[in-house]
């Protein structure tokens, strides 16, 4: 129950810190919640030592209950572990184990706390990326399609608004408040002159990144100060625009692209279009998830806008496959979330 | 709660009484149940009638719960409405209307009973194919798909084994079993030589029905009495085949053929493939639901097996809205079931 309380806050502040996982902790003594505490920004106080500090003298002989693992290594802030040992916590509660980092189990054992991990799913679920990202040195990637029953995204007259309903692109701009950037190809850029923001949470600043053959045009609606500093131009050709991050990614090979990115502090990336780009990620295995909206209609007419055709033929034996994720419902539209298995 | 138990045994009924809804009756007195009946073969006793007998004297001032509406005319037995006045019952509760015979609900009024309607999503679903077939005077007709995410229902070597897994395809043999008649075309009959039928519940003798332009030859599977006889040739040309029933329609328009099997008295049909059958009669929009099978792999390639390109040009402006029905979770696999809006 109080781990639960503790993942709310994960939730509260996800997005706001930066390369590091949001972490939410509860201290309780004597079934009173007597400290709270998060990881805020990036740099400053782990969410122990947040609420540590708030529980002060109570925390002598409390439980603390962490979403993640308590970090026992010496990085921007002070090992969290000697604060809990410090601070007389008798026993400590956590969900996700820290495996990039040295662990603070044995530590605090060897000091007389009890520690005790729970399974969560969702917990686990949501540190999956930053461990995936943190261990290959590459973005976490994730693709969205929004599509109808027979997979297509536009009709034949290239026409896509709007083919899923407002609650599935209310949730689309949840999932993109939880990413470090979002990605689409330079045509889709030109074309649709998306936002690529999280609508109602604008102060997040998402990077913007558009993957470019050739020399970039910027759109009007960027051609501010606010907006230029969100852009990332990945370029196959060496170009230089004012205000604007560019990356020379030669042959603009994907797995380049993330590595480069990750350079840029880019740990959970969104691919959201167009289908050139997508296609390019999906064939090169570049990616860790897929998130299919699927709309209530059915469309018809030619593969021009087909989710999903390549230009290899498919074959059974080299198909990718996944595990189901989850399963939501917005109406009549419907979200599946993919993991590469 | 009585209601659901009614409902209980609708599903075990489920597929034996022909042209006929499976009913469910529960009969309860004093919080005991007296009596218990379903409608288990055409021709013969009403659930309420088999009930009402088990129920003996304990019928009277006895409250009688039934999944459909009892039904007032004189059709193939007598009208139930008459026999649950003769024998005492006090309150009837029912949760889907007939919509399709006159209502015995005022004639039961006027004879002192009480009389409620329960609202009930499950069972007016479980009705609903039943009454449209009825209103219309053709088949309830559900289109199966089984595709990977990227919709393909097999690879660009046309090897299609097996996309879904055991689950998915247990469900699909649980869905066949509530059918009249099961029908793909005839290249699928001669390639897949698909046996059509529920497996484990081979006694249902559901009708099989192949469509074909050309001479009907038969697989040697279905080379015995008992095979010939579940079988419907729709054929284009007009052709004998011993012991076979052979409808000629024509030029093969699927409205010519719905009307031909639903004088075959079939009201639920499900069309399994392939996908030049499944893409005629979705562009005639001669069909009600689609049962979409999902399986959590990607295989990219052209698109020779999609679901779906249809020979027209797609366009927003007319393509078919739908109403999600239900999600099922099978695994890794997802079941989507739409029925047109």
């Amino acid at each position: 129950m109080y781990i639960n309380k503790a993942f709310e806050l994960v939730k509260w502040t996800e997005g706001q810190t930066g390369m590091n996982p949001t972490v939410g902790c509860v201290i309780v003594k004597d079934d009173r919640i007597v400290g709270i505490g998060a990881h805020l920004t990036e740099g400053e106080a782990h969410a122990e030592v947040n609420a540590i500090h708030m529980a002060g003298t109570h925390a002598q002989g409390a439980t603390l209950y962490c979403t993640l693992e308590p970090c026992s290594h010496h990085g921007k802030t002070p090992p969290c572990t000697e604060k809990i040992v410090a601070a007389g916590i008798s026993k400590v509660v956590y969900a996700a184990s820290d495996v990039t980092l040295s662990s603070g189990v044995s530590y605090m054992q060897s000091k007389g706390i009890e520690v005790e991990k729970v399974e969560d799913d969702a917990i686990a679920a949501f540190y999956a990326p930053f461990f995936t990202s943190k261990t290959s040195s590459l973005p976490y990637v994730t693709i969205k399609m929004a599509t109808t029953i027979d997979g297509k995204t536009a009709d034949d007259e290239s026409i896509s608004k709007w083919i899923t309903n407002d609650k599935s692109r209310a949730h689309a701009h949840q999932v993109r408040y939880g990413m470090d950037a979002i990605m689409v190809g330079y045509n889709t850029y030109k074309k649709d002159t998306p936002t690529l923001d999280a609508r109602l949470y604008k102060d997040k600043r998402i990077k913007k990144v558009i993957v470019t053959n050739g020399p970039f045009v910027l759109n009007t609606q960027d051609d501010n100060d606010y907006d230029r500093s969100r852009l990332i131009i990945v370029s196959a050709i060496d170009q230089h625009i004012d205000g604007i991050t560019v990356i020379h990614v030669p042959r603009l090979s994907p797995e380049d692209i993330l590595k480069a990115l990750y350079n840029e502090r880019i740990r959970n990336l969104l691919i959201e279009g167009g289908m050139q780009t997508i296609r390019t990620f999906i064939e090169a295995k570049c990616y860790n998830e897929i998130h299919h909206y699927i709309a209530p209609k059915l469309l018809g007419g030619t593969s021009k806008h087909q989710f999903l055709t390549t230009d290899t033929l498919s074959s059974m034996r080299d198909m990718t496959h996944f595990n189901l994720v989850s399963v939501n419902q917005f109406d009549d539209d419907v979200l599946l979330i993919y993991r590469k298995a």
